[in-house]
């Protein structure tokens, strides 16, 4: 299972470069170069297209829609939504004397790429060699804003080398876009205007009735006129070439989707790109630039290599894990309640733009530590789609608030049952998630106003769904899927199991808190959903009396009779047998004690601090060899106990890739977008692994584990209103506060009180 | 779960009669009216059409068309194959003084249907009485030739009552035909023909390119013309009516199809057609009466009630095992190795004319006593389709040969992979089915032939899917679903590891026997499929060490965990929630120990001689409980036991609709078309339930137990060349033979020898 790096990026802190441009690897590097604001992404692709391999994905986030799926059995979903491209507003035709720009066709050179990851843009330079010998330098940036999220720059300079004349500029803004996986364009315009500068489309989805305003302003140093046609419109200007000089030629767009349609969606987007035309582009960059600024004063983690390491390796890391932060913060930081975090992100349709449980079990630690509020909204997601869940609830025949496997409005969008009906983590995942927010941040506020109704459905939703063993009377789920997809049917799932007595227990304890602390809102709230004492009083009795076998030695068995499973050496398994889903018969993964990723491991990551280290050694020694990482978030768990275990080798192995899971193509499907929730994991792996954070228990805990490679390891998390600092090197950790009031935390089980000067503790 | 009869036919020993016409049950009758003849089938639909409900179905065995799936994983089949309709062959207008004969619309009296088992006819009579007053009886007769089985009658005789005159009359032939359940004809003409008398359509289905000849001759007492338009022609006449007079017209039908196409199958079918018309209806009609007598003399069923019993009742049954009989003779009694049994025969689309293990499980015994040369058939229908089983095996990274599902051409069509790639059932039950009739009927040449090699592939094949136990070391099938499809995905089911390990040894001792008696011809089967002696030690091995826990008291798990599900009381269950697939989530069904049908007890049942009564009783008594019985077939599998253990109330009342499941439209989808497999255990629940017949021990054995509501039962059975006669009587049993030379039965458990006089056996 060896996954080697596909190297084609150069090493640089702040920056991810391409030097010369290989059109096989075009499609990886689209994906690579993504951008985007949390409310549109749009891939790196070529502004010219042309002929190369490309996927022109610009997408706007909750936009989407619907499929038939056909009606089937009770409880299996009739139909599905799947994010779609929304406007494409990059398209740009250049010609010089009757050659149009195309790089997979015209000579050019000097071609190089560059995010820049602290100013939020994305430049691509090259100089063009037309036929007729021209040198033409053509620099495309673009940004979009991470301030005004409905805004984007697309900005072209061209700079003739050897020759004055001109150029004929089409600037396309189109709908006219196809879902390459369904081949199919799922938009209708209903309002076309092409005047001056301006082009302006306002169109709406075939099904799910979405309307979305797309404008674009030319600003060229020549006249620009306008034509439309169908639902596109193209802004057209000879630009003037003046050998030496540089033309500037800057698009600003302005995409909407806010739920508005019709005359007030049209009039607010009009409004919207007056005003942003309005603002000089430089105003757009720098707001841009200080807003990536700031990020990284309180969000970046450093990493400086040993002496005796591979400095050029270490220096790539530093790149990956900056470039991880990057990319999370770009998917989402919290400005919205109606999105959520696809497993693409903005960058692909892999996965239909779909969130998983994902959220909450790997993305939230990152929002709780460096942007709380973020954090918040995305369980705010969850509360605004609770009548979904409850929904969902019903058509499992069940009481409360069931999660969807996999969605993006809230509605389930899985269409295999197996996953979407048996699958109870998503509902355990935002439980947990609750419960490690308000642990963390103190926000009673939520708790009483969201949390407690989420809780209570999702308890609910559990009890209804538990069962009772026939022979010893415990209680436990039966017929589910773990974390671990490679057993699918199973009965008490020991993490689903546990997951769920720890959510019936939080619920218990959250409506008791709430009882004494806002009696009357509390008691509305039972009112409301018809909560009666009984029904609690069950809920505790099923936690009590949960079933979670475990052997003296404390091994935990995954689910009934997995120990019973035929073995399956995972290490005999040929390099070419990956992905197992795509070269082994369906059925054929689920029959042996292979896991597909962490799933006891799992419940001891998350629920750390309420297990012993022996426990935690047992099982991960005896899961570890059993599990075949076919699911990307898999290493980081695994090297996040290792470390805890002591086991540092393992730990660093298991933290390979894990930075640059994208960067380096490790998966070899990057080309499809990038594993934008496996990014959280490995900032997870870098501050919970080698930082040692643990955030499960009583207040916040360190066990700082420097790897031998790293000279030195810093990095900030955000808590109650301070910021803290962490530095890790081989003799010591430092401890200080950026920002905030002392604090006792926790450090190799000692509490240590932090203050603004470093307290320094020697590592063990 | 009380099913209720829906009562609506006549009772009558030989017929099935329908007196008045009520088109709210249209459907359900066109179902129980339904003729075949194994090759081509026919609903029992309105000649002549009109405003009633109706599934105008005519289906011609072995006819299918083809439809994508999409690909999703490996070993999931992406695509299926499903019966269509063939050519319309029956509709017939009959217009009188402009008025259109259409049940729906004109006013008639003295309706009469009547199907009868001696005949095999269908004739439906009425008086039409027009708008004008005018009274004209109708009668239409047909009949589909069980002895050259590409023939069809319809005969349609008009005697007026009150007037002169004369009648429009068209007769379409046509394969512009619609299936109900996907809306579209797959049928495009290739030739069409309208001259004199005749109408000649050859066609081609659209994806499967199989191709079928329609002819008709129309044989009136007026002149006939002939026109085509597209895929259908008309045969038109006008009928001179001579009050009190009766006029015929007789359409002779000719459909082929054998695989031939182009011009060889158009001069083929012309011939046929030909040849057909010239042979006067009535020796059609007669020699369709021989061949039911004949059928009648050697498979017949009497019951006679007893003094106290309801007599109405008892005759009902009658009637109804009469129909069983029949229905499953039409649908097929060994003449073409090409055909396999539908569940629904050829009366439906439900199903999508697909055969399912039923056929060896519930069907083959029937034939095995009644018509071993159809049970052969079948067994060489396994064997014709042995390479597509095979590739379903590497489909399924396994070896050797995967029996499929569900099929009609031996590829598996079966879309819900959890059944296609889960069940092994239908490849043991192929295994028992050889067995089986090796043993009944002593057919060496077939097992050496077909059989070993069938038994061999199947051996590998579940050589390969075994897999042995991380603790117990013990052999397996691990991610199976059993019989009882309520539990979807379990390990070490007791049926199919059983079953499994009876078909590796099968296997090894035919291997063994064959290399004892046909040496040479055993080397080139092992040289042609690579079989060498560890191969066959490893089978042994396996079957020795299969697990099948039993406790103390030998009860068998049904798999494992299963005495751990949370129990159901399954009479809490109510009535409306049935069936259950329509009610209850798909995934709530398969979390109790509520079963679907019989599992373990399948197993006592078809290896019944293997295990000891005290076994069964107390593996019948703890499952029978738990089955809520949503397959037809399980009710007589426990009413067999039941009568077994002497538990003779049970046994009735499990026998109670098997006869007249149909007939008396209990599970309300009659509609749909006939439970043609059930029937088949309708038959087995009396032979093996009330006549005590076993066998699968050495020879055959009785232990008949006469329900106390029958005076007399009586059945033949067909032997090794002897037809022994069975005669139950409330103080003795009477066995004699018909035909053959004596033989030793054992009777209770003593020996007995059976000859022509009949042998007296005291009741027990």
């Amino acid at each position: 299972m060896a996954k080697a790096a596909d190297v084609h990026f150069a090493v640089d802190p702040w920056k991810i470069i391409e030097n010369g441009f290989d059109p096989a690897y075009a499609r990886v590097s689209e994906s690579v170069f993504s951008l985007a604001n949390e409310s549109m992404g749009v891939r790196g692709c070529s502004d010219e297209g042309g002929a190369v391999d490309s996927l022109r994905g610009s997408y706007v986030n909750g936009v989407y829609d619907l499929e038939d799926i056909g009606r089937s059995y009770r409880g299996i979903i009739d139909h599905s939504h799947f994010m779609i491209p929304a406007a494409e507003w990059l398209m740009t035709d250049l010609v010089l004397d009757g050659e149009r720009l195309d790089l997979g066709r015209v000579r050019f050179r000097d071609f190089r790429r560059e995010l820049d990851l602290r100013a939020g843009t994305l430049r691509r330079s090259f100089v063009w060699q037309t036929a007729a010998g021209k040198e033409l330098r053509v620099t495309f940036l673009r940004a979009l804003d991470m301030v005004c999220r409905e805004r984007a720059l697309q900005r072209v300079e061209l700079e003739p080398l050897n020759f004055s004349g001109e150029a004929e500029y089409t600037a396309t803004l189109s709908f006219d876009t196809v879902h390459e996986g369904r081949k199919a364009c799922y938009w209708q315009a209903v309002r076309v205007q092409a005047e001056g500068e301006c082009g302006l489309v306002q169109a709406r989805t075939l099904r799910s009735g979405q309307e979305m305003f797309a404008g674009a302003v030319l600003q060229s140093p020549a006249p620009v006129t306008a034509e439309g046609e169908g639902q596109t419109v193209r802004l057209k200007t000879t630009v003037p070439l003046r050998r030496g000089e540089t033309a500037r030629v800057d698009r600003r767009v302005v995409l909407r989707y806010d739920g508005a349609s019709g005359e007030k969606l049209w009039a607010e987007g009009t409004a919207a790109l007056e005003a942003c035309a309005a603002v000089p582009a430089e105003e757009l960059l720098s707001a841009q630039r200080r807003y990536w600024e700031g990020l990284w004063r309180t969000s970046d983690i450093t990493i400086e290599a040993a002496p005796a390491a591979d400095a050029q390796a270490v220096a790539a890391e530093q790149q990956g894990v900056r470039y991880c932060i990057f990319q999370l913060t770009q998917t989402y930081n919290g400005g919205s309640l109606r999105h959520n975090i696809g497993a693409k992100g903005l960058t692909g349709e892999a996965y239909n733009g779909h969130a998983f449980w994902d959220t909450e079990s790997c993305c939230l630690p990152f929002f709780l530590f460096t942007n709380p509020a973020a954090a918040r909204s995305l369980l705010l997601f969850r509360f605004h789609t609770l009548p979904m869940a409850m929904e969902r609830a019903k058509m499992l025949d069940c009481e409360g608030a069931c999660y969807p496997i996999a969605t993006m409005n809230g509605e389930e969008a899985c269409p295999l049952w197996q996953h979407a009906s048996l699958q109870l983590q998503p509902s355990t995942a935002v439980a947990y998630g609750i419960w490690h927010y308000v642990h963390l941040t103190g926000d009673r506020a939520f708790l009483w106003d969201c949390g407690a109704e989420m809780l209570l459905q999702i308890a609910r939703f559990l009890a209804s769904r538990a069962g009772r063993d026939g022979v010893t009377g415990k209680y436990g789920f039966f017929g589910v899927m773990g974390p671990d997809e490679f057993h699918m049917m199973v009965n008490n799932n020991a993490y689903t199991n546990y997951m769920g007595k720890r959510t019936l227990e939080s619920a218990a304890e959250a409506l008791a808190l709430m009882a004494r602390e806002q009696p009357a809102a509390c008691a509305a709230l039972r009112e409301r959903t018809g909560l009666g004492d009984a029904e609690i009083a069950r809920w505790r009795e099923i936690a009590e009396n949960m079933a979670l076998p475990q052997d003296a030695s404390g091994l935990i068995e995954q689910h009934d009779g997995y120990f019973n499973l035929p073995h399956t050496d995972i290490q005999s398994i040929p390099v070419s047998d990956f992905p197992l889903y795509d070269h082994w018969s369906y059925d054929r993964i689920y029959r042996t004690d292979m896991i597909k990723q962490p799933d006891v491991l799992m419940m001891l990551y998350l629920y750390n601090s309420s297990f012993p280290e022996a426990v935690k050694r047992v099982n991960y020694e005896f899961y570890q060899p059993r599990t075949i990482h076919e699911s990307s978030l898999s290493p980081a768990i695994h090297s996040i106990l290792a470390a805890e275990l002591g086991k540092m080798d393992e730990a660093v192995d298991f933290f390979g890739f894990a930075t640059r899971l994208d960067l380096d193509n490790y998966n070899r499907n990057t080309r499809e977008g990038l594993h934008i929730t496996s990014i959280a994991m490995a900032w997870a792996n870098i501050v919970y692994g080698f930082g040692g954070l643990r955030s499960d228990g009583d207040g916040l805990s360190f066990t700082p584990r420097l790897p031998e490679r790293w000279q030195r390891l810093c990095f900030s998390i955000v808590y109650r209103g301070r910021i803290i600092r962490v530095r890790l090197a081989p003799e010591e950790t430092g401890f200080s506060l950026a920002e905030g009031e002392p604090l006792t935390v926790r450090v190799y089980g000692q509490p240590c009180t932090l203050t603004a000067a470093e307290t320094r503790i020697p590592a063990r």
